[in-house]
């Protein structure tokens, strides 16, 4: 019978979704904490949890053979799985639906001016200028796997034009042009806002940097739901202070949680939220983890299954 | 040859956007002020404007038989149009877009958070409190036209379940469950939203009452994008400051501008924007003329034609 270790800070509520799924031979042990799972990690072939969690215990896990993370991003379990050959599985497809929320909630603030006209209501002031729209204007993505592919829907149905910008893949009918490799600048320019939706690999780190920062029209704003590791921070700063940029929408940072003296905090027309655009949602992220499991128990190719050597 | 007067506020841009489709055997005279059109008032058969400026002219157009409004709201042409069995158009179908981006941007901003966000940022505050998200949540419809119709395919998109209140009308699919007359408080109960689209009309008039207010749930939002008139901003104001309704997104008002002292600018959890939702965008405007023109060459059935007993 396989056993299973979940460790999460959400471990009971884990714990109960994937009991009532009833899947055949499986006995669970939950833990909340790394310290908790010395009596059973030794026995237990599969892992599913935090990565951030999930690395401290992995060396001590000797049969270990599956980890499905919590998370899309799984840095901190790449180098163990490739070098143990264990399957590694994350979350693909769950957030798409939670980042359209906050990409679409910024983009529109800006548009409709939610945050001058909130202002101009403290005035008592009955501003009646028209507001911006979304309709008819260029969103570029920078990556084009799941929440992409959201993202290019939800754009579209408000009338958005939409571009990619990815190593090879082509697959998403709802992009109107692709861009690859040296493509940049001709990506880049006409855009009213860049998504940056990467993974953090080593191809990715600071991608994002003051050259491809500068083939942005100066009307445009920039958006990170990606990784922090993948925007030069200083050069975005720069770009933003000087007015080279509109302004930008983060919520990933190089170092997380953003230190009080980070110079982001203050930097014009800039939005900075805390890591929070894709939060766990349980429910579907167990979903994900029985789907696999049966997939597992067949021997079947399972949903997320991540390539230790590109890092996604 | 027909003789158009076009009277609007956008009157140049209108009259380029209909030079340019080349329309047959048509005389055309543009104004922007009701002063200025003393001299073909008397020969103009159609209008296509904006009906506070329309009205100020049509009892000095003795030969007209279509006026198209660049509005969806005809209040001030209702009578004048009923009394000489004018043909009354409006803009329907084009708005719908627009009102999304109101809505739904509004609707973002509150569940996740933009503004409380906004401030911590001022704080460098690192908030990784997670917010809420419109998925799974309810959202009723006060009316069901072409805007009810675009909101309630919007809220699809973003996983909402929707209903509709109607008078009877009961044909957009993507509402789960209608409702009619003595049915509100099984409407209205349950519900994380509710958006007002009706147009104003001795029918509409303070619809939205305390006894209505009363059977929404004390955490719902009320968003009003239709006509002010439909609320009775007395019973709101005491609902919103009483904490029966969670709070209030107001589009439109009883008076417009909003007078200084009204209550409603400093009412907790409101925000006011200046009737703005739906701001005319010229090019679909004179595409609706220029199809209606054709349909009534040609005697058809025009597009928006309004019942002026009913009012829309």
């Amino acid at each position: 019978m396989p056993h299973l270790l979940i460790l999460s800070r959400h471990a009971n509520e884990y714990q109960q979704l994937i009991l009532s799924a009833d899947l055949p031979d499986l006995a669970i042990f939950a833990a909340q904490d790394p310290a908790e799972t010395d009596k059973y990690a030794d026995d237990c072939e599969l892992v599913f949890g935090e990565p951030s969690l999930v690395c401290q215990v992995i060396g001590a896990m000797p049969r270990l053979c599956w980890v499905q993370s919590t998370w899309a991003g799984v840095e901190p379990l790449l180098a163990a799985c490739r070098d143990r050959g264990i399957v590694l599985t994350n979350v693909r497809g769950v957030y798409g639906p939670l980042v359209s929320e906050y990409v679409f909630g910024y983009l529109l603030a800006i548009e409709r001016c939610i945050l001058p006209r909130w202002q101009a209501q403290q005035a008592r002031l009955w501003d009646d200028s028209s507001p911006g729209t979304l309709r008819g204007k260029l969103l570029g993505l920078l990556g084009v796997g799941s929440i992409g592919a959201h993202l290019a829907h939800t754009a579209s149905s408000f009338g958005m034009h939409v571009r990619g910008y990815t190593r090879q893949s082509e697959d998403c009918p709802e992009i109107g042009r692709y861009f690859h490799g040296g493509e940049w600048v001709d990506f880049a320019g006409g855009l009213d806002y860049l998504v940056c939706t990467l993974p953090g690999t080593a191809h990715t780190r600071e991608l994002v940097d003051a050259e491809k920062l500068r083939a942005l029209p100066t009307h445009a704003w920039l958006v990170n739901i990606g990784r922090g590791s993948t925007v030069d921070e200083q050069a975005l700063v720069s770009a933003l202070q000087g007015g080279q940029l509109a302004g930008a929408v983060l919520d990933v940072f190089q170092e997380e949680p953003l230190s009080a003296g980070h110079p982001l905090w203050r930097t014009p027309n800039t939005f900075i939220t805390s890591h929070t655009a894709a939060r766990n949602y349980p429910p579907d992220i167990a979903a994900l983890f029985i789907e696999n499991y049966r997939r597992y128990l067949k021997g079947e190719a399972m949903i997320g299954t991540v390539s230790c050597e590109q890092g996604y």
